[in-house]
């Protein structure tokens, strides 16, 4: 499954030199349909590749799962084209002994439809998730001077996004070391997050106190959310985060950080995780242990 | 409703400079539940404002309709809080006579959850819409020299976007005389391009022929089917479009346009509608007439 980047016939067309041929490389996009136990569940639009990992972190986005042992197995379902040839865009996922599936009917279907019958459920509460962590007591502390570093690392990373400037990438970093543990790309900032997570589900890594989760563009309320489903105690983007990514983030005690430009950022909620006298330097680690691919 | 940029007390930090306190205005986001008929249908994050017309949008993508007599009547239900303000994010929509209502049972359950049951329906048919309109016989040509400067009058508009470095935008322009018809801007791209289509729909403007619809980040499989539901026949995007953007796009005759930036762009399908000789200078039109707000 090489379908991350695909390559495209374009014209390249500019004021100065007029239209000519050219070729280009795209971020692959395909639906990739989620099941529990055969019932499908949700569809989302993602760029091929971690698929488990994926299923796994929507999982636990949405409530399912918390533990590697409620992920029993997954596989892609077979005969998905007309010519029985195998899509590897439908995977099917055993949860472990015990865990109840999800029913779609009753809850609240998987944040963009709704099948809340009461006036006034429509409110924050009825996208709320209730995640299984606390982490208002997170005692991470991180410099200033390891956050202002991570968006050059994670960039240096994004090997798709290079090629095709067209991915979201997240990445979970060792709060206090600065260990990149792992990175995800994905034309969904959600999707890469999910796999993220999915990824941490699977290593056995849940909750993940201490970490911070960098992301390349802006934090939602969808993305705190999902830090905090994981147990993640900082969530750091390069761009502006939402009013209610702040607001989540100040109620469950999620420390939030945006504008991470050079050696400048705004901190939005819980600033005492943050240490801003700098370190001394050529102390910050760097680590070549990294899950990327 | 002045809810659209929220003030929030931050820490700024540096590690030049260490941390002071300061304020930031945050791009508001907000739960919108849409109903039709009483029925809920779909929440989606959205930035507050142009809630009808965002339903409106919401209901043409979906395929539900699409002309003005289709969306008889909007209104917020009230006593949504539990002091029983209204929250104003529930909007319920009354749609014309002989209007089916849609099914989310049946259908495809708005894009990300999918109730479909059959192995091998999560290809891309089961995310497609299928629209009123044919936009492939469109016989709209532009300039690219109109085109190069669309990103700086949609920039020039995105009055909250200076504010908060944190809303996408969506412009639709006349395609020959380059004049900006509307502009709307949200949390979330899809949110920004059905609020104009929205417009749209009410304004009795579907299809859109001879129209360019202008995003400010990059180009989906989403955000195509959306343009291509309101016969919409060139997208033109400032960043990467995905592989199955490209993809739709040339299978539905649409003109896709991406890295639009400076005086050149990449055009991934339908060529043939742009003329890459440079206008006279001095020839561009500029408007007055736009509806922002």
């Amino acid at each position: 499954m090489q379908r991350i980047a695909i390559r495209r016939r374009v014209t390249r067309v500019s004021t100065e030199t007029g239209a000519r041929p050219g070729e280009d490389l795209l971020a692959a996009e395909e639906p990739l349909e989620i099941r529990v136990g055969g019932t499908s569940l949700a569809i989302t639009m993602r760029t091929p590749g971690h698929d488990f990992e994926l299923a796994a972190g929507f999982l636990v986005s949405e409530g399912v799962i918390s533990a590697a042992e409620h992920f029993r197995t997954a596989r892609y379902c077979a005969g998905a084209t007309e010519e029985g040839l195998n899509t590897y865009n439908v995977v099917d996922v055993t949860l472990g002994r015990g865990v109840p599936a999800p029913d779609p009917s009753l809850e609240r279907n998987f944040y963009t439809t709704s099948s809340c019958g009461l006036c006034g459920k429509a409110s924050i509460d009825s996208v709320r998730t209730h995640s299984h962590w606390r982490v208002a007591d997170d005692d991470l502390v991180v410099t200033a001077e390891l956050l202002a570093g991570l968006p050059d690392r994670l960039r240096a990373q994004q090997e798709v996004f290079e090629k095709t400037g067209g991915l979201h990438a997240a990445g979970l970093f060792d709060g206090r070391t600065g260990e990149l543990l792992v990175l995800r790309e994905d034309v969904g900032r959600h999707n890469a997050v999910d796999k993220v997570i999915g990824w941490a589900l699977t290593e056995g890594r849940l909750p993940l106190r201490g970490t911070v989760l960098m992301v390349s563009g802006r934090s939602s309320f969808e993305l705190t959310q999902k830090a905090l489903m994981a147990g993640i105690p900082m969530l750091a983007a390069v761009s502006a985060p939402s009013s209610l990514a702040a607001e989540l983030a100040t109620e469950v005690g999620i420390t939030l950080v945006g504008f991470l430009r050079g050696s400048s950022m705004v901190v939005y909620s819980r600033p005492d995780r943050i240490s801003a006298e700098p370190s001394p330097a050529g102390e910050r680690p760097h680590s070549s242990k990294v899950a990327i691919s």
